[in-house]
């Protein structure tokens, strides 16, 4: 018998029709971009950590002390929310960052942020179509990609780099009390790296209550920046802020160990879905754990602050230095990435011939809701050598020069 | 101000609406107990492989010697899909243990196999309402429970350990073409440790055919046995056999490295799928690619056919020295469980006095479909030594006689 070709088409419509509803990331098409790749790329891409400071030394020998000391207990199947011990120290960490979660909080612990943000989707998006997202535009286009897949999602335009909340009080309005999900990234921005400032987060905070709207605070990047304002989640007195937070940033992505801090009745409920799927490594929590325990965690987070403000000098005076008069960008800033937006340039497009020069961004049209200008660019600070970046400015700023309106 | 004790109750409604639709795992359950103890019991409940076999100090090497080559690229973010090197070597290795992945199929990493059905319900199960899940009764009530979240579940009873597969044609011919989800567990089934015979094979695919069904395959026990009929996945001709199987019960679960092997289509919507919750460790994704080419994987396999194939030895000679004729189970078996149903006994009530006499089973009620006997227990041959399964069944046993009917 001749082995068909096709799935089954009763079953392939189905799947197609899932397929149909998930997009494709612009930041994952870079990573394969760059892995495709046969010379080096300087890589703008990347959301990465710099490797130059991620502590790989250090965690090889938390790995070995782990096993070593615990052995057959760091290799069993982890409990759903995470090690109770990493929970608590997660607790004291955020505290140290000043951050203060809650007493009548939980933390539960993810495989990474993104991983709470599907976990949240399920738990808060899936009102049967009554709940909208509200976010900013433009947003993280992965962490908000769970999100629509539940709801409708409403894009808040930034002005002069400050979200208009006016705008996102026009749109809380128009959906009525109890059914907007406000979806923010209020420190060191990704993609734009400006920062909310205190009289803004106490607005979105009273716009909450007012509206009866839950709000999700996202900060992978509170550590990058010495002088934040205080986090959403203790601001709050109404128990509407879920907080989402990683070690990604600070310590390495390829541990996935994330958390969220949520009200206690939210958290047993987003356990009680993490057992649906139990993906989070027992030996990557317990190493989270050693890292926090030993100072590594609290370390590097001071560590980085210095090293990515260097990165983000050194960026802004290339972008200053070449770049023609039709890319505009936010000064400033900080955390991991800095958006540009070239006039008459299609990044998207012109992706292709970046990467014959040896430089990789991510296209960052989609990460507007709704989709914004083909010419802006995500550009990061964490692979690229600050040598790098200044080249890679520079080839860009070629490249916008002599392409743009082409 | 005043802190409010609720969430706001338009939210909390949403949240218990979720919470209403998840269900606690008895599994979970008694892994809580067990923690929970303040004495060591003897534990038969839990899904972790023999301490006693889990290679620490080689996968401790392998950490090590992952860290120290790799540095910085074991650390950063994992691709969707799973890391190509890796996925190449889970295919080697499925042809060593004589399971043949058709070559039109995709191999997708997951964080698990848990996992793995998570994202499969979310592909195949949400055709709206229109597919029905299959599967066998009892089955493992964990993998089953994604798969629940989104579509009706019939289950198909065993009739002296072998599945009623005219059962199974009832409920095909009742839905219809095309609208089933056939779930099954056919190599040292979890919990009847029962091993479904080629001919038993031959028909569900059959019937699959017929009835234009598709099969997941559920296979994280092939190891455990030398004499295996062939897995349904190398039998199927018409790619309708999703295959789903695990590291976690041959080197480790606490790494979370599990796949699926799927026809090519299939596996790029779960790949794609799979970039919403980014959840897969690329450290731990390393140390099973450097265990894969160590042959570590391929030496336990081989060392724990004997050592899990003694302790069921054991258990059985135990089971027939103490329990009372009010018990019943299937004989023989391989994997890592054995149910027996007590009649006029109840499990779960009867779990506290279990654990107070030092011992710990999952009562397996929540297993059936629809829910089963009272007096059903999983009893696992994971962590208890030999000494401690003959003690464990000789409490039990006392434990049955005192109580049955009580």
């Amino acid at each position: 018998m001749e082995r068909p070709v096709d799935v089954d088409p009763a079953w392939m419509k189905r799947v197609e029709d899932v397929a149909s509803r998930l997009e494709s990331s612009p930041v994952e098409l870079a990573y394969r971009l760059v892995r495709a790749s046969d010379t080096k790329l300087i890589n703008m891409a990347s959301g990465n950590p710099d490797p130059e400071i991620v502590p790989v030394k250090e965690l090889s020998e938390i790995a070995m002390e782990v096993l070593s000391a615990l052995g057959y207990e760091a290799l069993v199947y982890p409990d759903a929310g995470g090690l109770e011990e990493l929970r608590k120290e997660i607790r004291l960490y955020m505290a140290r960052e000043g951050v203060s979660i809650p007493r009548d909080y939980d933390i539960v612990v993810t495989s990474g942020a993104q991983h709470a943000f599907r976990l949240l989707s399920e738990v808060l998006g899936s009102g049967r179509g009554d709940v909208h997202v509200i976010c900013e535009s433009p947003t993280f286009v992965e962490t908000l990609a769970p999100l629509k897949l539940r709801s409708e999602v409403h894009g808040i335009p930034f002005e002069s780099g400050r979200l208009d909340l006016d705008a996102m009080e026009d749109t809380l309005r128009a959906l009525g009390p109890g059914r907007a999900l406000i979806y923010l990234i209020p420190t060191c921005h990704n993609p734009m790296g400006v920062t909310m400032d205190e009289e803004d987060r106490r607005r979105v905070l009273e716009l909450a209550s007012e509206y009866e709207a839950l709000v999700i605070e996202d900060e992978p990047y509170r550590a990058f920046s010495d002088s934040q304002p205080p986090a959403l989640v203790t601001m709050d007195e109404e128990r509407r802020v879920i907080y989402v937070s990683t070690l990604s940033k600070v310590l390495a992505p390829g541990l996935r160990i994330g958390w969220v801090a949520a009200p206690a009745e939210v958290a047993g409920v987003l356990t009680k879905l993490e057992n649906y799927d139990i993906t989070t490594s027992t030996l990557t929590q317990h190493v989270a754990l050693e890292a926090f325990r030993s100072g590594l965690v609290d370390s590097m987070a001071s560590e980085l602050r210095d090293h990515y403000r260097n990165k983000r000098r050194v960026l802004e005076e290339s972008l200053s230095g070449h770049m023609p008069p039709s890319v505009a960008w936010e000064p400033g800033g900080c955390g991991l990435f800095k958006l540009i937006t070239a006039r008459g340039f299609d990044a998207e497009q012109q992706l292709a011939e970046a990467i014959r020069r040896g430089v990789i961004y991510v296209p960052a049209r989609k990460f507007f809701v709704p989709e914004g200008e083909e010419g802006s660019m995500r550009l990061s600070l964490g692979p690229p050598t600050p040598d790098e970046i200044a080249e890679g400015v520079r080839v860009l700023s070629e490249l916008i020069s002599e392409r743009a309106g082409a």
